[in-house]
């Protein structure tokens, strides 16, 4: 197959069950091909390929918008929406999102990228359509970790109301990013392990019957007994849900019949399917985590390529180092543990540990009660999936002054794009009364600031980028003061550069090139993007500031330009940050050159602007 | 009662029922009096007075603390806990709060001001508390409404691992701040109904039993059944609770016995609690939702101060006008149709009014959803609880340029205090591509903006304060176009002053003390925080610009400065707004005048600053 054009439905209706196995197989096939050339998320994807393979044959795609929460899962959508060519170019500029999108196809509904968004939308599409007289299913593909969700769950309370057209399919491979925790995965297993539920109750039942007198002081522990006596699927049921499976999800012809059985139904159904993350691929059955999100990998051994060091790393070593000494010292984290670096932490104090699944407001709020508490609560998030709880950095936190020290992750561009990148935060924070918000330079430097969180007696924002560039030659990170930039570099004239966090080491990069043309430059660390220090700024203010960072308007070039404004800024300011345009997905070089903030361009611009402002001055 | 010291769990310990019930009506009669001359949270304070004297009566709350879930039904816990002589200036800057903050006492466990943050708070504390070994309750105080937010609901989620400690009580006043909404709501009412219920369900039961043929049938129809066959506390008891009630909330033996019996059980607990918002103010209980949030009035009749036309009224009558013309059209909010204008709208078009609850991140993304079925929905919510869905007006509104008209009342400071200013969001809003912020200077502009909106393919937000003191003698607003300022005045010298929204009200005030120092002003209404109109602002760079916002740091008074920045702002800007400082509570003119907000103070800035730079030139 080239995947070159929509598979329709009709053709999908023609085939013989063996066909679409054979189908099946070549979707699989392809996006193991795919995903090990250029990266991305192989274990849910290869886990939905006969779920999605079903949707498509069961119902028109055309007409019923399939919705996919996360949208990580749903390759094997791309391909048979005719994306084959685009499939080849996995995340790369030119190539195919990692993530659905409309602007890519009509077939992609809605964007999905953060979890929890899919049976709301599907909500709204659906009170549109009845208000258009239009009755056609609205599918939401959610998985068992978007399920827990509280958009997830604020949805799941309205559907019963509005939810006539909604087939909600539970794709339940026991995991979000990381195995789910919580009622609603516990419910789910009992589900499962039905047959074994089933045996117990009747037991049960039976014994109650034959002892009289048990019965009666059961029914005295009503509550008790009623809640064990509660169907798995109670849960769902009590939201209004018509319950269905749980099926096989890598049996198509399960699923095919149960579909068709459903499809004409009035909603909420919701459709319970069970599937394995990582379908297909050994390696992948085995470690699903692992191979959850990844960059290239060999496809026939998956051997991955070795985790690179970096601030995650650094992050993962210091709280297991302060632990052992500060017994206050708790971490919590939402479905994230292994990307942020928690593994080893987890494994060490797994009752100082706390992973409440996707559930970033709950984790911040819980966070906040932990520090109520005397303990001191580092929660750990990625800065994108923070976006969520940036309410409750405020109300629980910020306004209490509750020693809560939030680790944001990920915090800049990411080649997954858009819906990932942790570049718009800063506005927000920066505004907030008495947070102080940093971004180290480096290892060494995350540490320092991690140590001063502790000192402080307030919460506190540390933000720092996937990965880590330690590789720069700049000064050894100077004691640390609230507030209080490091000067690296001072020269007597040229420009004044300030970098936040990791943009240092481009910031070293570009003084090299200015060095090249004899231009001499001051450089800063800025360190805080809040409290900013501004007398450093004011310091400088006949000369040309700069400022360089990972994220987008509103941040350390604001920081800058407030600091400045009342006295006026002759010098000018030249800001470099991602601007106001999208910014799209690809390797963070390509999107660097796109937006002009590779050490060259960078310096190109400097030296013009110094060029200009000479002129004028002449 | 003076109130002035804690009421001690021993003495109310040694207290017979009568007296008991005593202290209740004296409890109540203070809050009315109080609210009655400063205005406060009335209604649901009221139906809480019994639950809290009970709850102090059975709990030490020294040991066991008490959270309160938004916290605006606490006033009797305040009286209770010695905060008598601060009561009687209730929301007044020197006063107390009107909600729970541990700055002002010791015995409010969290700040707690927006909904749905209880039981995570509780659930953070316990498992604080349970690594040092101690087991006190913790006790969270919840409404139906506060319940049906996603936080609480992710909260209930993890409750069942780590609510050892934990006391739920769910006050269910049947509302949250209008009548609830949702599956959990309707569970609730089932309860209630419960004999009812039961009867039902015992007939249905027999009725298979005698009939074999309609049992195997039904038998088919097996997910069906099962849900109608659940108890209605499944949904709680899924989640791990042990439920019990509903209890009279105004019976003082009934709850103290239920709470009595249930002191000693491991959590986590559920104790469902039915009150009467309002309850001993005839007039509060008629119209509850009137008498949610009020300012002064008559104690005696109830009779309340006629509601001043502003903001929310013009936006209510353009939905209404609109609708009618434009069938596309749709409104949605999370709980406050009234406060946001809906209440008309609502009933002349209750298919196309969606209350979603107090869900913000849900009416967001539902929002979304309507609009990508073809619908035009106008999202409406109060700034402060906005804050909730900032990810969601990112990832599923800008991201896919889903048009979403966001409209954002209660933007600015307003006397409930820091919990409720909605003063936060432009440094994360600006940022965002795509995203148009615009802000109105009174209802005629409004209209303008809103109808613009609607002639725009993509999201936008307009957001207004309370109110709107719309009596300026400014020229009438011109044509909008996009990322527009609108030039009022010119003034061949003197300084250039922007102003955000209805702070042209201010603005203008401040050009008449300018005047009458002989000091001519340039005026702007700056319309659109996004794009700012960056042109203009460069057009007067060599000018002192100063900005006027009813916002903190990262609004308006960036976007000058950024947009000044490139070229430098010779003339410097000087800026007001909020600041870095918390925002405390009390009325407006106090707030401003302690911000330093008041026209004279803004006025008599600009004359230092002009002089100072005029002796800098001379």
């Amino acid at each position: 197959m080239d995947w070159e054009r929509l598979v329709t439905h009709e053709e999908l209706c023609a085939m013989k069950m063996e066909e679409l196995g054979k189908l099946a197989g070549e979707l699989r096939k392809e996006i193991i091909e795919q995903v090990s050339c250029n990266g991305g998320h192989l274990a849910s994807s290869l886990g939905a390929v006969e779920l999605i393979l079903a949707l498509h044959r069961v119902f028109d795609i055309r007409r019923s918008p399939l919705i996919f929460d996360v949208g990580h899962q749903s390759y094997a959508h791309k391909l048979l929406t005719g994306r084959g060519k685009l499939f080849r170019k996995l995340r790369q500029a030119e190539g195919c999102s990692g993530f659905p999108t409309p602007a890519e196809s009509p077939f992609d509904a809605a964007v999905e990228g953060h979890a929890g968004t899919a049976i709301s939308t599907a909500l709204g599409m659906g009170a549109a359509r009845q208000l258009s007289r239009c009755s056609d299913k609205i599918i939401a593909v959610v998985g068992d970790g978007a399920l827990g969700n509280g958009i997830s769950f604020e949805a799941l309370n309205a559907a019963s109301a509005g939810g006539k057209d909604l087939l909600l399919v539970l794709n339940d491979n026991r995991m979000s990013i990381t195995p789910a925790v919580g009622a609603v995965s516990r419910r789910l297993s009992r589900i499962i392990a039905g047959k074994f539920y089933n045996r117990t109750r009747s037991a049960f039942r039976r014994k109650l019957r034959s002892w009289p007198r048990l019965l009666h002081l059961a029914r005295r522990l009503d509550d008790w007994i009623k809640a064990a006596m509660l169907p798995p699927s109670a849960l769902f049921q009590s939201f209004g849900f018509r319950f269905f499976g749980p099926v096989d999800g890598h049996s198509l012809p399960e699923l095919i019949s149960i579909l068709e059985r459903i499809k004409a139904l009035e909603g909420p159904l919701l459709l319970h399917v069970v599937t394995r993350k990582g379908k297909g691929a050994p390696y992948a059955e085995r470690s699903p985590v692992a191979y959850h999100g990844v960059g290239a990998f060999e496809a026939g051994s998956g051997k991955l390529p070795a985790p690179r060091a970096g601030f995650s790393t650094a992050f993962g070593e210091w709280m297991c180092r302060t632990a052992a000494a500060d017994k206050r010292l708790v971490g919590v984290s939402a479905a994230m543990i292994p990307g942020v670096g928690l593994e080893k932490f987890a494994s060490l104090f797994p009752d100082r540990c706390f992973d409440v699944g996707i559930a970033e407001e709950h984790a911040a709020v819980f966070a906040a009660g932990l520090a109520l508490g005397g303990r001191r609560p580092v929660c750990a998030l990625y800065a994108t999936f923070a976006q969520r709880a940036l309410d409750c950095v405020y109300h629980d936190a910020v306004l209490g002054k509750v020693p809560v020290i939030f680790a944001f992750d990920r915090a800049g561009a990411v080649p997954d794009g858009p819906t990932h990148h942790g570049i718009y935060d800063l506005g927000f924070l920066r505004a907030l009364p008495g947070l102080p918000v940093m971004m180290p330079r480096n290892a060494a430097e995350l540490e320092m600031m991690l140590d001063f969180a502790l000192t402080l007696d307030g919460p506190v924002v540390i933000r720092y980028p996937r990965g880590g560039d330690f590789e720069e030659d700049l000064p050894e990170p100077g004691p640390l003061k609230l507030g209080k930039a490091q000067l690296l570099r001072e020269s007597p004239e040229g420009p004044v550069i300030w970098a936040l966090g990791a943009e240092c080491g481009t910031m070293e990069k570009v003084a090299r090139r200015l060095r090249e043309e004899g231009i001499g430059a001051t450089l800063i660390n800025a360190r805080f993007a809040a409290p900013f220090d501004a007398g450093l700024a004011r310091r400088f203010r006949s000369r040309l500031q700069v400022t360089i960072e990972d994220h987008g308007p509103g941040g350390l070039a604001s920081a800058l330009a407030d600091a400045l404004a009342a006295e006026g800024a002759p010098g000018g300011i030249l800001s470099f940050n991602w601007g106001h345009g999208v910014v799209g997905y690809g390797s963070i070089s390509e999107l660097r050159r796109k937006a002009g903030l590779l050490p060259d361009d960078i310096a190109r611009r400097i030296v013009e602007k110094l060029s200009s402002e000479s002129q004028k001055n002449r």
